[in-house]
């Protein structure tokens, strides 16, 4: 399209020429609305645009506004089919035919919209969406082409061809698109359609997982999620660190931690359910008992073979002896199938052949990674049974968790600033639109938030100064006492209240931290720090690792683990152990932090919590 | 430490100037080692320096070779603590004892190795690895500042502080570190270290997948499936998409397209445990039946109201009414519960009150961000829980999957020709190291294939030409026929041996693809395609998603599916449906297909497969 006639021309006429997306022949509307002259460079061209109706007006011609159209029902010859392809279009006694019908149909509405004169052409004007930014582009279909207008209510797909223009009088949009040619509807059933009401709450959005990223609320989420997941592995490339993929699925029962799920195909396969819940060698027989019986059994056939004088009996003592050996073979092979039953469930005839659970958290894992390729992270679901109804709590989280080798307490904490900060910098200069609308809908502090973070340090303070601190808070009741030690209402309340910034809180006692943090020289408090933001609460955990096989042996001795689960871990420390460190971001408190979102279930795209998981 | 005189100068100072890890007090040793002079420009430079021990061998001071160690049973005395600090470096009457104990423990050894003269200084040449890179740094300990020789065995952390100096007879490295501090050793408990051999298998690495990705094998395809992630994301992300995370955990059963992993907590409830198995009402109690007797009981008791008659009567018909109301509402309750119970399981208790699964899929998930978002992907683990013991089959996987809207199966082919095509590029440059090594050691034609598929377009056959063409194949008997239908055999045998690249198999019959495809205008085929490659199989699996309300309701029906599991899906199309069109790409055949590896267990860090899942 462009000629070479120099950089100058050539950068002018880039700035000119349409953007064809190259998957799909259309032209993506971030890349007419988002441009700096707002698509003005581009009027003139003729593109295919697609997208979803997010509202619309009608106009007659002669340019009398004839106000926004309420959602009518829509006709139900309509709805045998929701994908009308453009055969109106094509065929004029069609589209004559349903103009006739429309009127007929618009006339049985309770709420008539102001009916145009019908001599005079009728445009409708439709803010269309892609997706691809906040802003929609405004389509204009004259009504000689387009399909009945209730049919192109809220939610219905298009996709179509023609011109743009510049709009006469230009307020936030400057250009639009003048449609000539209707290439595909997608009609809404609107029956059925929850979301033709364009203020729905996002509670009532919940219920509706599948269809509410076509709000622009959600759609603004989704894209800040996307920025900061980007972000996330941009600074830990730029930064040398590798992506590992650490198991969804794992064997190490770290209960002791959280609730866990169980994974198991035992509920598939009918003939091993039956097993499932069998118990301990019912009737009492126990394989010690039988062991004697074949002792004893085994010198009685001597005795009888020696004295010669009863066959009968010798008979009868070999059947017994019989049945005794295969009894204390059925015996040893339940007695196996014993030791892998866990809380009266029998684990023998599972996928594992063992009890198998969804991780809670990954770090124990990466860290073999770490103790060989040095700087690691990873980034993918964990997840925690807990029956909490907490908007700050999901039963299926992303993490993001890293790793350091080489690496004390202070570099994790340096680690974890310049990540957020790169965080927050990022959605400020990617999304500045997505941001701004969220601020202007749900929480009108959070550019303000991501401003502070990106520019000013974060509050350090330990354990112990935290709990002085809030001892002298007199304005607020706690539900727990702090006495009792810091729980996460606290823990917020410093960051939300006193601090206003977030806040780190370190070198907590051992007793309220895992028994891999590094114990400190004092002997009672571990190398660990907790980072707490305004909105979102605890946003991340860390610590340095305990790297030494003798302490952390202790430590499991001490809180009474089960220590052959931990066998493959303490490997680390007794081969090539180094000093390590490390954090874990819940990744939708992230989201909460940036958005200023209420509830972490809306956050992301299927929240699953105790009792609610749809689709 | 570099000044300011003149940008040239500025440019030499940038390249001799160490580079310091932000997060860790080191130099990260592809900083030095990788760098196109080798190092060469920082010779002089004082730098710390961390790793695992690699290889080692001792020279005398005179430059008499002593060969290689063999590794040695480290001295019982230091297998009580594993980390060393560098105590012994600083005292030296400690480090004289350590010396004599040292050839005194070497001595017992039964391969003893050519001891040097004592007056003579020795120099322990050690190889050490971050794994920030395939490439090694040599370090030079003398042995009067080194702990004992054996304790520096191969795995053996190290991190020390030195000078960088040139080799004087330098071949494939220029630059070696000479120690002159050791800040820490992390020893190697030699009796239970199983990587002590550098020779093991990788089949024998697999019982060790926390200690594997110190191999050099292991290491490099870390590097490679990080270069490969990362890049997924660099292609999308240019390309306009957006990165949705889709649930792990589903309530859609999808178990008519493979066997599905059940999520539950029953398992972990005591109390629930009971009622795990309960199954229809026991001894035959019928809710019909009770209700009849309630009525026949009310309407006895009326009457013996009017007769007035027999006050023991009432009162007892009147307790009788009681306790049958009190059955039918428990009844009630039981039939309720009843409806969750599925193959004789009673989900009412479960963690999300109904059967819940690990996704097979997300793909069905996905189109729900698609029909808001247009362009969108996800990157995530499936799980299969399948008792397939084959060396291209896990549990649980990574999914690339993508969607487009407004887009046709063409669109869907043409976007993974890209993609893939722009990972292979990324790991001809980024890992041009990590994959000559394993074109050495594991696949010689791995180099080839990616600069292939990275230069050449892929053959593109229907289902129907593919069959024709196996027909014909005589120098190969298949385990299933031809006839009876493609299997993964026929499919592999095609890219292997026939096109010897990758092969585009679409237009499937319909029969043998998911309900969800587009059904093609002969009826009979649908818009699917299939890429397969030499070495991994099938890589991905794509197609045009049935847009038509009417055609995929049909297509469930047909199947005999239930409908209402699918209801959210249908949505979809019912309200603004368009078309559109993605994939699926398994990832760990991708790192197959680079890598060259032979078994799909080695690509990921730790493999589920049946029966086995360590850590």
């Amino acid at each position: 399209m462009a000629s070479e006639e120099g950089a100058g021309v050539a950068a002018r006429q880039q700035q000119q020429s349409v953007e064809w997306f190259k998957y799909s022949k259309r032209v993506v509307l971030r890349s007419i609305v988002c441009r700096e002259d707002k698509g003005l460079g581009l009027v003139g061209e003729r593109v295919v645009v697609g997208g979803w109706v997010r509202s619309r007006k009608e106009k007659a011609g002669k340019g009398v506004s004839v106000s926004r159209v309420p959602i009518l029902e829509a006709p139900t010859a309509a709805q045998d089919g929701t994908c009308c392809e453009s055969l109106v279009t094509r065929v004029p006694i069609l589209r004559l035919i349903k103009r006739i019908l429309m009127v007929k149909d618009g006339a049985a509405d309770q709420r008539p919209a102001a009916e145009p004169a019908k001599s005079e052409p009728v445009v409708a004007y439709l803010r269309i969406n892609d997706g691809s930014c906040l802003a929609d582009l405004q389509i204009a279909v004259d009504s000689s082409m387009s399909l009945p207008g209730q049919v192109m209510s809220i939610g219905t797909s298009v996709l179509v061809e023609g011109v743009l223009e510049k709009i006469p009088l230009p307020r936030k949009h400057v250009v639009q698109l003048k449609v000539e040619k209707i290439l595909h509807v997608g009609i809404v059933d609107l029956k059925k359609y929850p979301l033709a009401d364009r203020k729905s709450s996002l509670e009532f959005l919940r219920a509706y997982p599948h269809l509410r990223p076509r709000t622009s609320i959600v759609a603004s989420v989704t894209r800040i999620r996307n920025i900061l997941s980007y972000g996330t592995h941009r600074f830990f490339q730029n930064n040398g660190f590798l992506y590992v993929h650490m198991p969804i699925i794992t064997t190490t029962d770290s209960r002791v931690c959280g609730k866990m799920f169980h994974v198991t195909t035992l509920f598939s396969k009918s003939d091993d359910r039956e097993k499932l819940m069998t118990t301990d060698d019912h009737e009492g027989i126990n394989l010690e008992v039988v062991k004697a019986a074949i002792r004893e059994k085994s010198s009685r056939i001597e005795e009888l073979k020696r004295s010669d004088s009863n066959r009968e009996a010798l008979l009868d003592a070999q059947r017994d002896l019989q049945k005794a050996n295969k009894l204390a073979l059925q015996l040893e092979k339940r007695q196996k199938s014993t030791s892998l039953r866990v809380e009266g469930v029998n684990f023998t005839n599972d996928f594992f052949s063992r009890p198998a659970f969804l991780s809670l958290s990954t770090r124990l894992h990466l860290e073999s990674y770490a103790c060989a390729l040095s700087s690691v992270y990873t980034f993918g679901p964990v997840f925690q049974a807990d029956d909490s109804q907490s908007p700050r709590h999901l039963a299926e989280m992303w993490m993001v968790e890293v790793e350091l080798a080489f690496a004390e307490l202070e570099d994790a904490i340096n680690c974890v600033e310049d990540y957020l900060k790169f965080l927050c910098q990022s959605i400020l200069e990617n999304c500045s639109k997505d941001i701004k609308f969220l601020s202007k809908h749900m929480d009108k502090d959070c550019i303000d938030r991501l401003k502070s973070v990106g520019s000013s340090s974060f509050a350090r303070i330990t354990y112990a100064e935290a709990l002085e601190i809030l001892k002298q808070v007199k304005d607020q009741t706690f539900e727990t006492k702090v006495e009792q030690g810091l729980s996460e209402e606290h823990e917020s309340y410093l960051a939300d209240k006193i601090y206003k910034r977030p806040v780190i809180i370190y070198k907590h006692p051992k007793e309220v931290k895992p028994f891999y943090m590094h114990v400190r020289d004092d002997g009672k408090t571990v190398s660990s720090f907790d980072i707490i933001v305004p909105k979102a609460g605890v946003l991340l955990r860390g610590s340095q690792m305990e790297e030494r096989i003798d302490m952390i042996t202790k430590r499991i001795q001490e809180l009474g683990l089960p220590q052959e689960q931990y066998d493959w871990y303490l490997d680390l420390r007794r081969h090539g152990t180094v000093k390590h460190s490390g954090f874990s971001l819940v990744f939708e408190k992230m989201v909460m932090f940036a958005t200023g979102l209420d509830d972490i279930r809306d956050t992301i795209a299927f929240p699953r919590t105790h009792g609610s998981a749809n689709a």
